[in-house]
């Protein structure tokens, strides 16, 4: 079992972005504890991050034949993307959504997402525990009976 | 460390009701599995369900004293009860939003949550196991510095 | 076949409560024709009242196993109870809608019915004689071919 | 008692155009069964069809002097048509509202009747039974005592 | 110069139709002041009222060549027929809008006027009395300069 | 009978301000326009222009006593004045609204009057004319059974 | 006279619950505050709390005939429930509706009472005192002459 | 393969209604290249133009046996009429939906479709043009594998 | 301590006009209510009233150094002028918002205000006594230890 | 080159009010700055400042002749003012809007300009020194060949 | 004449994406079939792909002087991209809007086009056939007299 | 002090594109005279431009350490990258909106910037200009004693 992990725009500057809604975490941190869990879960994670929608969607496409799953933060792209949607569809790899801050707590615009309702489910508000969650539950449905 | 774990209505139909939506785990199940995870994580759960908002309200107004957190799938009260928001909000301890379905992929009307922006976080879409995922959330959010 | 009918918050003071809007039959008048009419149909009523919410659930979740069907005026909650609406799907038994004022000339409010496109269909405007409608609309149905 | 009773466009087909939603009754078979039910309760019908909004309107102003109710399926008219709502208001009877299918499962367009709020009630989702069921409640309704 | 005059459906059954709202004044002593006021103006009219939509865009495209300018009253139409703007714009004549009740204080979907910005402009409120300030209004605005 | 006219901000620029909009006759034109008429019907009309939302407001509790009904166009105020709306109500009068452009074919705000729903009626579109149209409408109203 | 005065969901917390909000008064305090002032107005006070939707019903239909207005602060369910507002309706006596905190300061979802239209008025803003500010309306009231 | 071409109300202008934005091509021309290009296709058109939905309704249903499928400019009822949706679902055969100016810049009201989506698809800018790339799209859809 | 209290636009005909909504009693004889309730509670009273927009916000500003607090009720003006909030924040003095009418059983436009989240307060429905309401609560307010 | 500068309501109580808003300089200083800047561009200022709207629309008409062009800040009249567009509209002078605060941060009711869209340009957010480069644009305007 | 194909992000996996909704055909032989087209009708197409919006931006510029006009499916930009709006309007060449499924049946999100209103027309719902008849449709449009 | 100039996709194409809309002078231009005005201010800045939003995010980044300051004309991407706002408010420092146009005169679209609420101020509809006031406005700001 292979996990694709996605992190989108601005992600990157995670720890020093806003750290009052974000968290001091950074994305290198994030990513490994993803590898530790990964390894302890039995499975394998790779991650990427990318600013530009183009590219995230190129990654999407590419691992379409080489993973069995996603774990996805797409950041800003999440509320203006239905690029990302349809690849995400177009791949059909179930994948779970997650957001570093609780978005119901935010600006109105980012109360849509426009992924939500093709992902396996949502996980927001937990910084970057959230992936971990992510993670977990990802491979808790992939070993389940009905998957 | 002390979590209370609220069930809203029809939830104690849990494995029999719409089993397609909401799955073929008992309610019994859930409690028992989220007890086992307590175990492990060293902390108490307790397990409330109710198909009257009032009494879940008193039941949150009675854990002021004695918890230390809530795990809570309000299910239909979730759209409708401000009494529900207010009771939360009154006891001041932290609480972790749980569904069973994606609420994303439901009707309108469960697209809104009056719980969400004065929760924690969210974790919807992973049937019975959410709430194992939020019992870890809430568990780390309440062994982080911050809290 | 046997009719659960279902009288939601305030119907207890029919007759009494804004006659020019509801009519002066008493509730209990309502049930004695449901029962007469029950007879002449050959199957059996049972009628329920409350004016709590919850109540109404736990009626709708035990009717489960000893109902063909229901007739169902929830009253005030017709337009705000998610949880309502939940345990008639639940229980996947088939349900008429009464009301007896035509909801259609009442405040903007009344419009919404959150049980209305789960039943089976909607009879309202009739007053009490509205009841005796749904009963013999629900005793066709059950009596139909496709039931 | 004489009762008027219109059909709307497209319901010459009724039987034959999509029998999923609208059933396999035809509308002869309609008009046949309105025909035996009025004779049961002593009372006449007269059944009118077109796809003509103007020809409706027509004929509701002709039974202005001949009828004392009516019982109308406007079919795709009851969302588009002022002037039925204008020529039934003008000739000051009361008329009963009936649906075939259950119109709050339909599309958006469908949920708005230009003519609910001006008729006595409304009948909806009992398929072809829900004529008669509008007989019946335009019977009991011109024979109470306050018609 | 020559005027045609359009009322719209159910205007035939003026002075007995709701005279609460439209007045006691029947369509043909309408018809006749607008006579007398044509020939004291030293113009012609011609009246035409039927409740068909198409047989309404009938007349307004046949009246194409032999008028120069329009009063049209089209009821109910006025609010739901972009068929009849179409053929108003298609003439290219100069048309004055009646209505014989104030629309400002009646129901919503009368406060949408498919009709009005096309207009030359707009007279409402003033019973069968508009119909005469509108020819007034269409003959001054055919001796102006600017027309 | 006496008829007070009140003209609204910026129509003391009438003839100057925005012609393609509002013509080339001036104020002064209009007046005078309108004192031939009145004299022409036996009647007498007093006319006032002001900028001041409270100089109009003034201007029409003073007619209270002296008045038998107003010729009212706004301008500007029509669409933001609740003040001049309540003092019109106030002083229950008969009042017949005037546009000098059409309305209907305006920007979006321009099409929200807070004055017609309590006036007789509206007369727009006509240019200067109008105002004569009103005038004569107003009188066949206060000389008419009904009033 | 006497008055029934009713506190809504969480009431009971109050003096606890959000002090910023809400205050340090408690209901013991409030009520207490309510019999000295209904005393000094010769008048008699009877106060309840619930949490249960169900049971403010009830006491509300139990009020009918032994009480002359009453004092209403419902909390969270002013927003939510029908039921109150019917209860309220179908007793036929003037109440006061009286809100802790200026509601026009808090949630979009706060801002609609459901209650606020079938009530006398409403005093909102100003604490604990708000009650006996009430009193003294509800008071003033039942002693005016259209009373 | 038989088509049936159906032109909606004032289409019958067609080249001398404001030609601006429909062009200058008359019907008559618009059908004479189609029953070419039908000839080259290998297939039969019949052409049919009227300004009354009811008779465009009852063409539709006479078409029911006889035709395989349809083009269909329905003009303004494309706004307006559930009617010709209900009878175009009825006989179901496909249809191609075809606009001679591109909708997209014009009223919003026309931005509205109700037949778009039950038809095959939309043709809309192309002028004249538009209805020969319709019937080639409806030969082709009905000459492919899937038909 | 010295408060303001400002009547807005047509309120100098109180007890004239639409004494059905407005009651019969004159804003003299409010002004002299407050003077003797002032003099009661120790304090004194200054009052306005102007149908200006700009008289009043002068007012406001002219009471800057002078006044401990604020009743006001600004009729028509309050809502539709921000330049009337803009006074009342820029003199950073208490007010409270009174008025005479319960303003959710009126228009839609009168059920926003642009003052009340600005408020301390709002008393509504009680016709004039409101006013003296208003001064008891600004009164208790200013004399609490928390002011 | 003379330009007219105008202040609207509460501006006159710059520096003193709110100045967390809009900062701590007087109208006084802005004028002045105002006059430095025009003569070393070579032109004249002339600023007034009114709290009346009707004094604001005089000010603009009687501009007319003698000014190039306005530099505006309506204040609170921004948002609600028809009558200011229709004088600045009259007048046929370029004009630019100022605002001192960045309205994107404000109140819903700040986000709409009734003048933003007939100005030649806005400059926001930028205290006292906005009028300086509104100034400094009117002036680049009025001097560049296009004008 | 030289005409550009764009294909927007996720068109390079046409054939198996989804193929319920986009069919079977790939991206290969889409482009194929216009190569065969163009030289049959005397032109050349060159066609570009790409999930990078900024690289589809590009690709219009650089098509400025080289290309007579341009067939574009956008995907999913044509939903977000104001961007891909803009640059097609920068260049002014005539362009037709393309789609392989019937949007007015898809997601409420991809009802609106962002290119729609300033393409020539548009064509969707014909699979790729719908790519040859935009083509049919553009060199119609180049070879025609008003181009 | 060191200011960055952002300008978004297609303004590479100013001179050329549309320039009734965005003048004729080239971006080139624009950019040379920033550097004068700079030289002027005793200020340095850099100008990108790009098509493509992943750059200009990853342009903010790379911006973090070195700028004092931006001045920001997002284009198209204004409107609809959320991408951009987080990367501007990542870096945390003040930037000014520019746009040449006055966007209040544009698409409906173009009405909502993602980017105005957390920009410094906005400067709109100066043209090519614009850009140095901003930099005028950001260089005052940057040397006001509240940076």
């Amino acid at each position: 079992m292979h996990v694709l992990v996605l992190h989108g725009p601005n992600l990157n500057l995670l720890g020093q972005r806003e750290p009052d809604v974000y968290g001091r975490v950074t994305l290198d941190e994030v990513d490994a504890a993803l590898g530790r869990r990964a390894e302890a879960l039995g499975c394998t994670v790779e991650c990427r991050q990318s600013n530009h929608e183009g590219v995230l969607v190129d990654a999407i496409q590419a691992a379409r034949g080489g993973c069995d799953g996603l774990v996805v933060n797409a950041g800003a792209y999440t509320h203006t993307s239905v690029a990302l949607r349809d690849a995400l569809l177009a791949i059909d790899r179930p994948f779970v959504e997650v957001h570093l801050s609780n978005l119901a707590k935010r600006e109105p615009f980012r109360q849509r997402s426009l992924l939500a309702d093709v992902a396996v489910g949502t996980i927001q508000g937990f910084g970057a525990h959230g992936y971990v969650l992510a993670l977990d539950a990802l491979h808790a449905l992939l070993n389940s009976p009905r998957t």
